[in-house]
């Protein structure tokens, strides 16, 4: 990863809107459709392929460039939804991770040498 | 925004799915489909509401609850797909804003007061 | 609404495919896949519109032939979707409409003139 | 596929909602979110499966079912959508078939045994 950090990102994205004058366009509802349209077009880039084929994608410089520009199309409205609710997205996050550790325990493994330590 | 950063928790998420042994599921096709089924699961939240009523869902705590986890799971399933296939999410991001600032210039506006200024 | 059946597209599809050797990308997966990408499509056009624009999308001939052409695109990987895996989609929403009316009774309306009769 | 025909269908859903004052709802922009949700939710099944897993998803019952109700579903926002716009989706499918069939030809195969006849 980047020296880049979401809050900088966040505030260049409103920055942006606000300069153009597409504040009144994003509605948190208008925003949560755009996400899913981004998203969509992620998979689009998918559909048809193999799951092994699917983990070569990177392999293409063309496709490298569009999985990576349609991420960062999915990243950029989750930013803006996030900004215009107040949503912390990366607290809420964390918040998940913990929660799903206690929900999904680590299964016990007969062949695992930690099985039996003291942690 | 908190002090939880993007690749503290790219990892937490990696380690979480290694230690289930969830990885041979997180074929990048199949991140991007979960990555767009929780996309949708936030637009499902706000399908039939008004655009003013989309403005103030987090006035309800239930609501609020669920708008700041689907946000976590859409953010979760990217930042997994961007792991599973390298992708620097960030970088990207600021990649497409910088283009964008070229794609979209800011209109000039009659009534600004700096349109006539050196800059 | 025409003439064409369903019945009748759904087997037009599936030479289609058949004649082109395309049937082996047609796995349920990567047609549930294509549909929701498909109903992405749909929605695109919609995303930045307000509730009023949205109702006016025929008036313009461009928009109206895409709006057209999208909801084809969905229903086309609708019917193959059913087609492979033998579900008589008519039949099922036959089925599901009949346990709304149950599920989701009519309300009494104070103001309704038949709300008394001996139906 | 069976005697249910969609004509009929589609005016059962449009009583259905007409019924419970849900038309108010139906703008053609929500009714679009809805059909893509409904999409998802179909993709949501297959969404971990592997392409042979997806093809055996109508051997388990409960699976079964559920393939075919979201299949339905989705079918009865597309209808509605249909509905509101007066878009005539069959009419569309077909024509969306015929320009294909041009647009993607059957290409020659060295094996047919047509492909030196004299059509």
């Amino acid at each position: 990863m980047t020296e880049f950090d979401v809050a900088g990102l966040q505030r260049r994205l409103a920055d942006f809107a606000a300069a153009r004058d597409w504040e009144r366009y994003h509605t948190p509802k208008n925003l949560a459709a755009a996400l899913s349209v981004e998203a969509s077009e992620l998979l689009e880039i998918f559909q048809w392929l193999t799951p092994e084929q699917s983990a070569r994608v990177m392999e293409d410089p063309g496709t490298a460039h569009r999985v990576a520009d349609e991420a960062a199309d999915v990243l950029a409205y989750l930013l803006q939804f996030c900004e215009v609710l107040g949503v912390d997205v990366l607290a809420a996050l964390d918040a998940k991770i913990e929660r799903n550790e206690t929900r999904f325990p680590v299964p016990d493994r007969p062949d695992s040498p930690n099985r039996h330590s003291s942690e």
